[in-house]
């Protein structure tokens, strides 16, 4: 019984973070270095989005709780911009604004999950994801996508990790770590063993402007009635310390979902809404996010070549494999050669079952930045 | 099982807000209204502490992540101040930074709770805690404190609601929604009980500020290797849309709330944690609340006085028994009447077994709203 000195048994399970000795050892290393291992932007937010554009005279209430749902402003444009983007028939019934998608998404975890059911989760995926499945009670089973190579594959693959505890399968693309853009065939195949499974789908559409090659599919068109689709002005518009998201969804289950939102963050920052609501007007954010999606692309593409790995197709990451490189200390010695040269990665095991690889994220810091640490990384792979 | 189209039968439990049909109502009421029912201050946060006063030149990062604990200018800030209210030897270890108090206590909660156990929570309580306690799959287990006179009453009722899968007791003083603040030995036997049977002691100190009779009694110092305590700007400093407050407790177990805390909410919002650290400087957060205390109480006195039921002597709220007042519609009855004069009141179930009570806040409104929707409900209760 978790009682003191005891705490939950699932949480005490999961791993801590990884990285705090190594950034550690990074942070007293002189001259520049590469914390390639967060996945963040080094822009700072479109023009008339910075906290210091909010003005308190215009804002009524801009320091008070907002509803639990959302600001009816924010969940207007979302509306409005939903509808443009995905051709969905969506209402302000279909919308919760969250505390970011990591809110989103553990409102919607918390919502469909008892103890001890079973999430499917596309691998590679982000590790918060898993973490998420954990706190509420669930299991997370993983389905390896580095070997799946055509939409029947996949198919089968899920159907072979269906238990009678299975209630979600989990999907995000583009794809954090491994810059993939899922194709639309696949996208469209989850949709279909979803509802053949009377399962809940849950995807994760947080890099939607972040496409650099093929085309985004979005899920919830093709199973609208049991999909919820999580996303994030972090990734969209540089604004990861707002915390600020939303999930759309069905309208019938969003009182659930807001009945976990209420009680792990109550309301969305009332800030961080109305930045967003700013971001809204005279297409501020879009535009931001063309001009970082056409620079992303470059760096990411420059990064890929130097290391000979393909160039990514969307997102902000290159996973790589380095099962050639790793001597008999296996991953943490690879980990600890970065640092020795100025670089921070974030560790395979994090994202799945993947004990020889690493992800890089090449939006972090400023591409001349990045470039650099790319140098210093390419010769530890033997490029 | 659930899966589509059913939810997790504990959220599906749970009741939705009681207040979005009668708010309906009261927002197309003519004239003056007096939304009495949410917790929070009508007031501007202090001087320097607003959005438009964090610049972005000078707070490098302000719209990134945050390290999950917390800004380390905000910890130390936090050591600083707890060290001087309370007496303790805390450090930074003892510190998470959290999306206010119900952040914090998600996190607490989340880390403390196997699906099953069980949380005594001295009622009336803060209805989130319920919601928190469930949303994390424990069981609520209400102490009624109405019932009790004295500390060894206290101690008799506490350990008769004991059962083998209690894992936490849950204190809150100054109370919400009762108003009162504890006797310091009610308190110390608190922590006695739970250190007698191996409980966690979750003590609830948001409204530490706000004392108007007697004297504050901090739970931590009487059991700090078994309490966490949260706090919230929200409450005292009028920041309760900016989403930041803290948790503290025992150093060995502050990882465990942090991977809750990641899961849910990720960071504390940015900018909130500068608009917390400039509230510090220059003690402009303790003055403001200083400030606000002693009108809170002028208008706490004035509206007990005026309906007739002893004066608040800590929080901002009133409690009353309206049982002489219901007629055969009961309870929703009498919460019509009231929308009928234009108030909105919180329904006694919502903080525990009171089916024939009310809460109302006599801070979220300027003291002369308050008092004239009071002048209204007095005669609703015969006065």
């Amino acid at each position: 019984m978790p009682r003191h000195p005891r705490f939950s048994p699932p949480i005490e399970g999961m791993p801590s973070t990884v990285y705090s000795a190594l950034a550690h050892r990074l942070s007293t290393m002189p001259g520049e270095t590469y914390p390639l291992h967060v996945g963040d932007t080094w822009m700072d937010p479109p023009e008339g989005c910075h906290m210091e554009d909010l003005l308190t005279h215009e804002w009524a209430g801009m320091h008070r709780y907002a509803p639990v749902q959302g600001l009816p402003r924010l969940i207007d444009a979302i509306v409005e911009r939903v509808r443009h983007r995905t051709g969905e028939s969506i209402e302000r019934a279909n919308v919760l604004v969250t505390a970011g998608a990591t809110g989103g998404l553990g409102a919607v975890i918390g919502a469909l999950l008892a103890p001890g059911d079973e999430v499917i989760i596309l691998a590679p995926y982000w590790p918060l994801i898993a973490g998420i499945v954990t706190s509420f009670h669930g299991k997370v089973v993983p389905v390896n996508l580095l070997a799946i190579h055509s939409a029947d594959d996949l198919v089968a693959a899920i159907e072979g990790a269906i238990t009678p505890r299975t209630a979600v399968l989990y999907v995000n693309t583009p794809n954090n770590p491994t810059g993939r853009v899922l194709p639309r065939r696949w996208i469209e195949a989850c949709a279909e063993v979803a509802r053949k499974h009377d399962l809940w789908l849950v995807s994760d559409e947080v890099y939607e402007d972040y496409v650099y090659e093929g085309e985004h599919a979005y899920a919830r068109p093709y199973a609208p009635e049991r999909t919820y689709s999580a996303y994030s002005y972090s990734k969209a518009w540089g604004m990861a310390g707002n915390r600020a998201g939303f999930v759309i969804g069905p309208a019938s289950g969003m009182d659930q979902l807001r009945k976990v939102s209420t009680h792990t963050f109550y309301s969305t920052p009332t800030a961080a809404q109305i930045a967003a609501i700013r971001a809204y007007q005279d297409d501020r954010g879009p535009k931001w996010a063309a001009a970082a999606a056409a620079q992303y692309a470059v760096t990411g593409r420059k990064a890929a070549a130097r290391l000979g790995v393909p160039a990514p197709e969307g997102s902000t990451f290159l996973f790589l494999d380095v099962r050639d490189h790793l001597d008999d200390r296996g991953l943490p010695g690879f980990l600890e050669q970065c640092v020795d040269s100025g670089l921070l990665l974030a560790p395979g095991p994090a994202f799945g079952p993947y004990p020889a690889h690493v992800r890089l994220c090449f939006t972090c810091s400023p591409p001349d930045v990045v470039l650099r640490g790319i140098e210093r990384l390419a010769p530890l792979l033997g490029r």
